[in-house]
């Protein structure tokens, strides 16, 4: 197997202010097209360490990918340590440096000689434009070694793996003909991670030595990973196949319908393709729904719009909710979720309306109400209903649960 | 200064199954009292590279402290390498052992062969009693270096670093006479990392060797973060004082006014002390700056609520934003987005009403309004305006760029 390992380079991560986000993600996605990850190593902005880091990693790995410190100021340092580790100079390349122009006169901006001097590259490596921001990203390959270098900033260093380092990879692996790691995943919802573990029983009674079973929860739902290990891709996508299959007979009724989609994109598809549209009527999370529904590209199609009622008044006001109704049963209540959830929908003349109100927390809950109270309604032209769900104690885990849960009831009645 | 490195010890976080927060959580820590974190290193349960990592690790650190691999299965290994690494031999320890039985009688549980096999330990370590769960934690002290080996289950590993090691390690810094590391973080907004590098300038002008500046850009602003060494944490904070002092004289305007909070608690905070109320009306972000609001326990002090009006229809409806506006000039458009601010501002009575409308891409741009041209207006009891801001092409990333920019106009607002 392809030997990745990962080296993160800055102050800020090793010193424990930021999670190491990257290397997790890097890590995923190279796990993904079946390479094997030998190291994640972590160093602060320190030339010594930073050229012992890689001399430590070359020993075991095929490829090394480094991310941070490419930024235009005096405390990043990826750049001249790599030029003076293989012996390099630098060379001005000229698309980095129109990339860097074009970059700054979209957004009507004056260009600092700080960022110019990003356009400066090792000669002896191949850049990857950055098409996000300005630090272009750099790959050398020195003695049957990959060495690779990208920007810190997430959104950066994703663009260039996903559409230059994994293909570069997947290409290598290929070359020398490698054995490979495949996983596949199916996404579930609806459904806790141990009751998910009781319907699927012990994995080894389908599954051989050498395959892998993982279970991967998150307030979206469970995730599960299949991993098999064979001499190419298309015999371990048969026996991934497999395996899918005997999953899924178990588990059907929780198993997302789009294959690789997940539950937002999953819910956005539907509604595209059955011609419905939606509106949503926000309390405790407070335009969280709607953010995510409009975190797809081409929402307009089918999200019309919502309100945020986050006080009692702009529930009457805005949302027409009963005085009557919130001083009976209070605005979290099966009561106020379902006329939220109505009258939404009726406003904006949609096929569909979501509510959601409940007590985040962590302050606000009662003994009868306690924080992590959540009531979501849905109410289509045929009917109207609404359901109690009770979280945990995190304000923003509980906000999130409260998202995708109301996501999972609109899936339900999309796909019934 | 005493030099710790971080070794996480399991293949789920190898190939980025999982975030690895216990690393941060442990630098965290270590740095708040004054040490400086060499390394963090992941390793799979691999016997080999885990004694490899070991001895690269031990040539440049006072204390290494691994986490994980503890368990009573198989896959768990690092009780066994270091048994062998250090030439030592088990015993059985009686408070590891009473523990165990103690932890399980509690959960009327019967106790397996696996869970007692827990009680055995290196007869050289110094044995770390486990209050919330079976496997103990183990200090071996060789050749004036620390090894220390914890449980990967996050909060028995929180409950052995903050109760036993911290106090540890803070005895060895003042045994050592080691000096310290400190650092401070300045919060800015409004300004992109170079402009803010130009404004500062050469820090070595006003900085000592060993002192250090680091620029930490987000979409929510740009953090700068001192460090200072010294003696002790108070000639330490001294010396933070005046670099804080002369770079806040450089950069004032983009300072967020209240320590060491971020921009969306600042924004909230000042509402709140200043009794003012907030509403939103948003189109491309589609309830993300609500969101973004209410994420901050106690927005019902100041937030009422907030318009999603994704399509042009519910503008003219639920924000009577006039038909001729959006012909003339558009749904992204000055006009557009005054009319928003000051209308949402009006119907639900607040002090301030902001509005965000934009094409957040990746489609939906023309030559005269590209993707990522955003207008974000800001109406008062006094005035209403809106600016133009162009972004990238990342839909994503437009959005909370789109977020935390208004928040920006508001905070300039309320600190006027």
């Amino acid at each position: 197997m392809l030997k990745v390992s990962i080296l993160s380079i800055g102050d800020e991560i090793c010193i424990g202010q930021i999670l190491n986000s990257n290397a997790q993600w890097i890590a995923e996605k190279c796990t993904e097209i079946g390479t094997e990850i030998i190291f994640h190593l972590t160093v602060g902005d320190n030339k010594f360490r930073l050229i012992e880091s890689l001399k430590y990693l070359e020993k075991s790995s095929d490829v090394i990918i480094m991310t941070g410190g490419l930024g235009p100021t005096s405390d990043d340092i990826t750049k001249s340590i790599l030029l003076e580790y293989f012996g390099d100079q630098l060379l001005l390349n000229k698309d980095a440096y129109s990339d860097i122009e074009e970059f700054h006169r979209k957004r009507e901006r004056e260009i600092s000689k700080l960022s110019l001097s990003q356009a400066e590259v090792p000669s002896k490596c191949q850049v990857i434009r950055n098409k996000l921001g300005t630090a272009p990203g750099m790959v050398f390959y020195e003695n049957g070694r990959y060495y690779i270098s990208l920007p810190g900033v997430p959104y950066e260093m994703k663009e260039m793996m996903v559409n230059f380092i994994i293909p570069l990879l997947i290409n290598e692996i290929e070359k020398r003909h490698e054995s490979v790691v495949k996983y596949k995943t199916i996404h579930t919802s609806g459904i806790p991670e141990s009751n998910l573990a009781e319907l699927i029983g012990d994995e080894r009674k389908f599954m051989k030595e050498g395959e892998s079973l993982a279970y991967l929860p998150s307030t979206k739902g469970v995730r599960l990973r299949i991993g098999v290990t064979g001499m190419d891709f298309s015999s371990c996508d048969k026996r991934l196949y497999e395996i899918e299959k005997t999953l899924i007979s178990k588990i059907a009724n929780f198993v997302l319908p789009l294959g690789n989609k997940e539950l937002t994109e999953t819910v956005c598809e539907l509604l595209k393709t059955k011609n419905k549209t939606l509106s949503v009527a926000e309390s405790c999370t407070g335009g969280m729904l709607g953010a995510e529904i409009t975190s797809v590209s081409g929402a307009s199609e089918f999200f019309i719009g919502g309100e945020i009622t986050y006080s009692n008044w702009a529930k009457t006001i805005r949302l027409n909710v009963q005085e009557k109704t919130l001083l009976e049963f209070g605005a979290v209540s099966e009561q106020t979720a379902c006329e939220m959830a109505e009258n939404v929908r009726k406003i904006f003349n949609t096929d569909f309306g979501i509510s959601i109100t409940g007590i985040a927390g962590p302050t606000g809950g009662t003994p009868e109400k306690p924080a992590g109270t959540v009531w979501i309604g849905l109410s289509s032209r045929e009917k109207t209903y609404a359901k109690k769900f009770i979280f945990g104690g995190n304000r923003n885990i509980n906000r999130e649960r409260a998202v995708f849960t109301a996501l999972n009831e609109l899936k339900k009645v999309l796909v019934e």
